[in-house]
């Protein structure tokens, strides 16, 4: 996708509305318009960059630090329990616009938003030994 | 929790044994026992940290560039389709080891792994904006 068709390169250019929260020269923070929970936030570089693979190395140590700082001031001001960090890569991972960005899902105790539990179960010495020997080798 | 009871800081003293496949000073990457999915990955600062209010913004910077390093070396080992980073805090979002900790969970197509998707509704522009108003106030 070309960036002058990214969704979010139009929020950042405020060619389409959006309610943003947090604005600095390098990001910005939007409310997600289809929220999972209430203050659920999206956090995206101004410049257009895919995934987290495209991404500059300092471009991404930057954002986190934005990412942080805003769930800081979203869990003040909105007083709930906790909150995911997530950031989706690619189709199968998700990821509908590919524009790089985090997601703060905020969460209250037994809200059941989502169960990361349910899928897992404890992998074999053998199957982890297998993994383990692809990667390092 | 002190850290001489945190698992994680057993793992990062190698006093518990795990499938480490990166270290470096600052920080290490670990299979999951416990695995989402084929490869899924913990990341975690030496240090402990409980969550991602607590780590240093320089240190946090650092981390996430590791994890941006170890999901591009796992695709390209285990040539998957996608993957998720997720980083839960507090008890309320999952969080159940509290030492700071970044997940890749690899993804191919189709594997209904998890959904984001099934809670999301469109929020009305009255309730973004009570919700901005709150946070920009």
């Amino acid at each position: 996708m070309v960036e002058s068709e990214c969704i979010f390169c139009g929020i950042i250019k405020k060619r389409i509305p959006s309610k943003i929260i947090y604005e600095d020269e390098f990001s910005m923070a939007f409310l997600d318009i289809f929220p999972i929970s209430r203050g659920h936030t999206i956090i995206v570089p101004k410049k257009h960059y895919a995934n987290l693979e495209e991404i500059p190395d300092n471009e991404l140590g930057n954002l986190i630090v934005v990412v942080k700082k805003i769930a800081n001031i979203l869990r003040k001001k909105l007083n709930f329990d906790g909150y995911n960090i997530l950031q989706n890569n690619f189709k199968a991972a998700g990821q509908d616009i590919f524009h790089i960005h985090f997601h703060i899902i905020p969460r209250t105790c037994n809200d059941n938003k989502f169960y990361l539990q349910i899928p897992k179960q404890q992998a074999s010495e053998e199957e982890l030994d297998e993994i383990l020997e692809l990667i390092t080798n």
